[in-house]
């Protein structure tokens, strides 16, 4: 399949020559692969970010897309670089966990240690390996390369500690995971734990946060309202404003749920 | 014709996981539609940038292309979601009246409200239509379905208020609508109401602007000249330099044009 | 070869209305051409910026490939717009050097003006030859146009004064020609002038860099480094912080090699 999916998330930044270059890597292996640009504003180094990232976006590509993902703060070091297969999607990323909280479906993920050098640019910039080695071998499976031929399987990887929610007798205590353009503040607390409305309270910070809607139209502008984000999640917004602003509030804060006695 | 070419235009800004996932959900149903980013920095939930945005760009595309627009501040509310076909060109946008501004060569539009949910993800977020509903229905057009599955033809939607230039027995009142990335100063006074320059007198705010160039060379460096845009209107600039900061005005300003006695 | 890949370079800033619209120029001639985004964020009329992002990245691109850059200040003046082809790339850009550090390799380049405008936009503006001429002969081309067809070979174009790095007694001056988004300040000064670590001392402004690493992960996080940047040349760094902002230096920052006696 010459016209394969591959697509790209660094942290590089748009327009950057190490993005550019990269796509150069991989047309020059095989011209007709079809190039999909996810992200390269992932902030700079940040592997829990890409891999929020990753969880809200894999999922909806179709069967055997091969993803490259290049956010690389062990580049050059010891660290070794995997080819993973899991629910029909195929990642090339560098073993620092950032592919982990996909790790969801049942089936086990396939994960091969990329060793042979042989699918490699000829010479290998030691603080480059998205260019020399991730795009090169991006090209060669999308060209049908069987993924064997790249390295040794292995059942050992870097796994990133997930920001659980933390269930309490009164409650569950979540966070904001996610900020996007219009400051809407996504958190990690799933759809699953809420239950009905009715049921809880939510505060954010000191703030309670006391309007519950199905979307941002169905309150005036200004208000402060909770709603579940498009990922199935807690989300908290004010209509046609700007949550993270107005509450100054980010990634990381707190968001309680209470429930109603 | 599965390689379909099909346009995003958005709000999510670039490297939005939003994005991201827009693109998964149109390759998911067909995978080798092409797709082409137009804009993800149309500034948030601004649909009049966006009516800018699609008039300056989406006439150069070929006939049949599928352009998808997601700038939605009504997302979940009452407001339909539309198909328009028009001047070749084919659109998929919340009724906002984002492209009421092409709406301009002699035959009408063709426009569908999008009832049939059997197009749409199985599962709707109320706050993310442009992933669930207008991304899939892309990627059906793409692989040939005929808009008439897609809902019932309507002859209402929202139109955008023009920012009309005014007419004056003096002259012309104009705004700028566009300050590009070297603040350059677009404005909405079209070519062909102004004539010869040697005709009229132009002002921006307090200041005058005293040299028509026919491009930003043939004045010095640090001039301050009236020239036609490249969508053809009155366009306001410093050669080398940055109209925008120099002058202090932006996106709305007063300009005008007074006819010479 | 209607699917060729066409890359696109320019200052026009990422979602910009133009870079979309050079998109519809190219596609409206060649619907299956294979656009490849390399970046819009050149800084404003940067030519130099240009010269080096052309550098680092086209010799990665499969041969026959079409640049397409529109870095261009001189826009509407008498500067000729050229075709070039060297070591099996292709470019089209207006004639102000960027594509000459390119220039390396054994045999000289082809360079044409273009002056055909029959394969030019019917109406072309003053100011944007990137629309109206370049994007439609990039189409051209994509379908198989000899290049013979757009205009007169010539031997005479504009070179861009290198920044050459200068041989002293004592060692090398160079100076810093790229800052990355990770504050990695790359310089011009490359491996083969340096020879072992073991031979130089190394100063960016007042300040000395003890450290020579292979790679960002040998030495502490924190660590002022020098290294070989992935494009062949000495660069300074901080070990999981931003050399740039730390030391204060940017582009044009004079770096110092000073052999051991």
């Amino acid at each position: 399949m010459p016209d394969t999916l591959i697509t790209l998330t660094t942290d590089f930044g748009t327009g950057s020559p190490y993005v550019a270059a990269m796509k150069g890597a991989i047309l020059s292996i095989n011209p007709m692969a079809r190039l999909v640009d996810l992200c390269h504003e992932v902030p700079p180094q940040n592997v829990r970010h890409a891999a929020f990232f990753l969880a809200s976006v894999v999922p909806y590509f179709p069967k055997e897309t091969i993803h490259v993902v290049v956010v690389d703060p062990g580049v050059g070091s010891e660290r070794a670089l995997l080819y993973i297969e899991m629910a029909g999607q195929r990642l090339l990323a560098p073993d620092n966990g950032c592919w982990t909280s996909l790790e969801l479906e049942g089936e086990p993920p396939r994960v091969l240690r990329l060793t042979e050098s042989r699918f490699w640019r000829a010479k290998v910039s030691a603080t480059f390996h998205g260019r020399d080695i991730l795009a090169p071998i991006a090209g060669h499976l999308s060209l049908g390369l069987l993924p064997d031929f790249l390295g040794p399987p292995t059942n050992e990887w870097v796994r990133l500690e997930e920001k659980a929610t933390t269930l309490l007798e009164e409650g569950i205590n979540g966070e904001i995971v996610h900020v996007d353009r219009f400051g809407n503040l996504v958190s990690n607390v799933p759809e699953a734990l809420l239950g009905q409305p009715e049921r809880f309270r939510i505060w954010i910070g000191e703030t309670e946060v006391v309007y519950w809607v199905r979307t941002y139209a169905d309150a005036d502008e200004g208000t402060l309202v909770a709603l579940l984000s498009s990922i199935g999640t807690l989300e908290i917004a004010v209509v046609r404003g700007n949550a993270a602003q107005q509450l100054q509030v980010g990634i990381g804060a707190l968001v309680m749920v209470r429930w109603n006695r």
